[in-house]
C-alpha cells in the first residue's frame, strides 16, 4: 500500500499521479538504492527512459549531454550527484568538494546549480562534523531542495497566471522548466483558456519535444513554429506575450536564456507585447550584470547534423553559443515566488518574504 | 567541339565552367529537347539531380514542391513551363492562359513569376498574330530572361560589394538567390574577403544546403547558425551586416522574404548594423505597401517532421507562414541593377536608366 504522503507531488498540492511527467519527482532526477536515476528527456516525447548514474561523473556527462536540462532541474541531479561521491569507501571532504567542482563546470551559464551544490557542501561539512551520513545528509537536503523547487515553481505559475487573460496566445522558447508546466496546470485548473506556441528551439528543438508535449497532453491548443517565425507572428497580431524561464537572472534584471530570446524579446518590445521571465527565485547575486554572465559554447557539430546524418557541405562549421542576454529594459517582468518585480527591481526580490520553509 | 558563346555563362562575362552550379543555366532550369530540366535544389548539396518535366503542370508541382526556388530562378522554369503548354498539339491562347494562370498559382508572395508570365503570354500572342511557333518564341524569351536576370544579378552584387568592407562578416538568411552568389563570386574576384555566416533556415534549411554550400565552396569561412541566433551574434559585435534577397519589394520599401527575415532586420536596426536588401530588379508596382501581400502558408506538418520523421508529439500542430514583412524603416539600402536606392525611394527606381538590352 502507498502510503499518503507519496502520493502528494514535490509541490505539496498536486497529486503525484495527476502531474505530467516532467513535474514528478522522477520526470527530473531521483535517488535510488545508491544510484541516481534521470530521466532522458532527450528520449522524450515518443520514449521514457532512464539513465542510471553509478558516479557523480556519470551525472556530470548525463547534464553536459543534455540528459536533463533547465537550471532546476539540473541542480537536483547534480545534488544526487554528489552524493554519489560522498558514499565511496573513504570519500574524503576534499574528494566531494572536487566533485562539486565538476559537477559545476558542466553547465556554466546558470548559476542555481552552483547555489545547491554549495547548500549540499556546507550540509556535508555538517554532516562530518555531527557525525552523519554524508550521503544521506546530501541525499536529504536534495530532496528538500526538489520539493522546495517544486512549491516555488508553482507559486511563480500563480503569480504569472495573473498577468494573462482567457483565451491568451503564449508564444514560448525551449522548455520554460517547471514553472511553464505549473503555469499550464494551474491554467487548466482555473479553466483559463491559453493558445500555446512553441518555438521549436533548434538544435536540440527542446520546444517541439517538451514545451508543446506538455501544452498538447493538458489539453490546451498547440502549435509548433521555427525559431525565425515568432517576430513575424507578433507582428501580426497572433500572440498575447512572450514568456521564457531565465537560465540566470542578473542584478540589473539582465535575464540569459536559451539562445534565440534576445530576439523575440527585441520583437515583443517593437510591437508593444508583454515578454515575461519565469524565474522561480531571485536573481543570481554572483551576476551585478551580464557581463560576468558565462555564454556557454557547445559543440557547432550540432548545427551540420539532424537526427545523426550530415546534411551540411563539406568545409562548413557550425556556432552554437547556448545562450544569449536579453537587457533589461526588454523584459516586461520578471515572475518569481515571491511576487511580480519589473525587471529593474528585481532586486528587491531579497526584501520580500519568503514562503518556504527550507531556505534554498 | 563546344562553341565559344556557349562558353561562356548566362552573366556574360564569367565561363560557365568557373560558375558555382547554381549560377550556371542549368543550376536553375533549361529548356531540353522538349522538356523543362530543372536542377533539384532540395537534393543539394550531396547530390546532383534533374527533374524533366513533360507538362506544365509537373513544373507548377516542381515548384510548389521546392524542387527550385528564389522567386527569379522559378520564373525561369515557369517561362520553360509555358513552353510546354504551348507545343501541345492543337494548344489554343487560352490553353496557354490557363497554363499561366496554374503556374503564377504556384508561389503566390512574389511577382517576379507573374511578370515573367506575362510577358511570355505577350511574346505567344505576338507569336500566333506571325504566324511563328508559340514554343520556340516563349522559349527563346525565356532563354533571354534568363540571360537578363543574370547580368542584373552580377550588376547587384557589384553595387553591394561597395557597401562592403574586406574582412565583413555577413549574417544572410535563407538563400538569397543570384545576387548573392554573384556577391561572392565579385568578391573573390577582387580578393575581398568576407566572412559568412548562414542562418540555416527551418524547416527547408536552404540556409545549411545552399547558401553556406555556395561560399563554403567558393573558399569563403563559412559558419551555420540557428535561426535564433543571429540577433544574439550582433549583439556581441560578431556581425557587419545583414543581407537577404527579397521575394517581394513594395512600392513604399517593404519587403517580403523567407520568415525570419524580419526578426533580423529587427535586431539589426536595434545594434545599429546595417540591413542590405539584395532584389536584383525595381519594386513590385502591383504592391503600393505590404497590405496586398499574400503571406503563403506551406504545410504545418513541415515543422512537425526532421528528414521524414515525425519527432513532434501527438495533437500538436505546425504553423508555417513562408514570409515576413520587413517594413522599410528596418532596410539599410535596397540594391538593385539600378544602383542602391534608400527603401523609401526605392520607386525611383524606374526613373534610373536600365543596362539591360532586353526590358523584362
Amino acid at each position: 500500500m502507498q502510503s499518503k504522503v507519496e502520493s502528494i507531488g514535490l509541490d505539496g498540492f498536486y497529486q503525484e499521479s495527476e502531474l505530467p511527467l516532467l513535474l514528478k519527482h522522477k520526470g527530473m532526477a531521483t535517488w535510488k538504492d545508491g544510484t541516481v536515476q534521470i530521466l532522458d528527456r532527450r528520449k522524450l516525447p515518443f520514449s521514457q527512459e532512464y539513465i542510471l548514474c553509478h558516479t557523480f561523473e556519470e551525472v556530470a556527462i548525463a547534464i553536459e549531454e543534455m540528459v536533463i536540462q533547465g537550471a532546476f532541474s539540473i541542480s537536483i541531479a547534480a545534488g544526487y550527484g554528489l552524493a554519489l561521491s560522498a558514499q565511496v569507501a573513504g570519500a574524503s571532504i576534499k574528494d566531494i568538494y572536487n566533485a562539486a567542482s565538476r559537477l559545476k563546470k558542466t553547465r556554466p551559464t546558470g548559476l542555481a546549480l552552483s547555489r545547491v551544490l554549495d547548500l549540499c557542501l556546507l550540509r556535508a561539512k555538517n554532516a562530518i562534523k555531527n557525525n552523519l551520513t554524508v550521503a544521506d545528509q546530501i541525499i536529504q537536503l536534495t530532496d528538500l531542495i526538489a520539493s522546495d523547487l517544486a512549491m516555488q515553481a508553482r507559486r511563480t505559475a500563480q503569480y504569472a497566471l495573473t498577468l494573462l487573460n482567457d483565451g491568451d496566445t503564449l508564444l514560448t522558447h525551449c522548455f520554460p522548466d517547471r514553472s511553464y508546466v505549473y503555469l499550464l496546470m494551474e491554467a487548466k485548473r482555473k479553466s483559463i483558456k491559453l493558445n500555446i506556441i512553441c518555438s521549436e528551439t533548434r538544435p536540440y528543438l527542446q520546444g517541439t519535444k517538451l514545451s508543446s508535449w506538455c501544452a498538447a497532453e493538458l489539453g490546451f491548443d498547440t502549435y509548433v513554429i521555427s525559431d525565425g517565425m515568432g517576430g513575424s507572428l507578433m507582428k501580426r497580431g497572433k500572440i498575447d506575450a512572450f514568456i521564457t524561464a531565465a537560465d540566470t537572472v542578473c542584478m540589473d534584471g539582465s535575464i540569459a536564456n536559451k539562445v534565440g530570446t534576445y530576439q523575440y524579446a527585441l520583437a515583443a518590445y517593437a510591437n508593444n507585447l508583454p515578454y515575461y521571465v519565469l524565474r522561480q527565485s531571485g536573481p543570481d547575486m554572483e551576476n551585478i550584470n551580464s557581463d560576468s554572465v558565462i555564454i556557454e559554447e557547445r559543440s557547432g557539430a550540432d548545427l551540420l547534423h539532424l537526427e545523426g546524418k550530415k546534411f551540411a557541405p563539406d568545409g562548413v562549421l557550425g556556432l552554437y553559443p547556448c545562450f544569449d542576454i536579453t537587457p533589461p529594459e526588454l523584459v516586461s517582468a520578471i515572475i518569481t515566488d515571491r511576487g511580480i518585480f519589473d525587471s529593474n527591481k528585481i532586486k528587491n526580490y531579497f526584501d520580500a518574504k519568503s514562503f518556504l520553509s527550507n531556505q534554498i
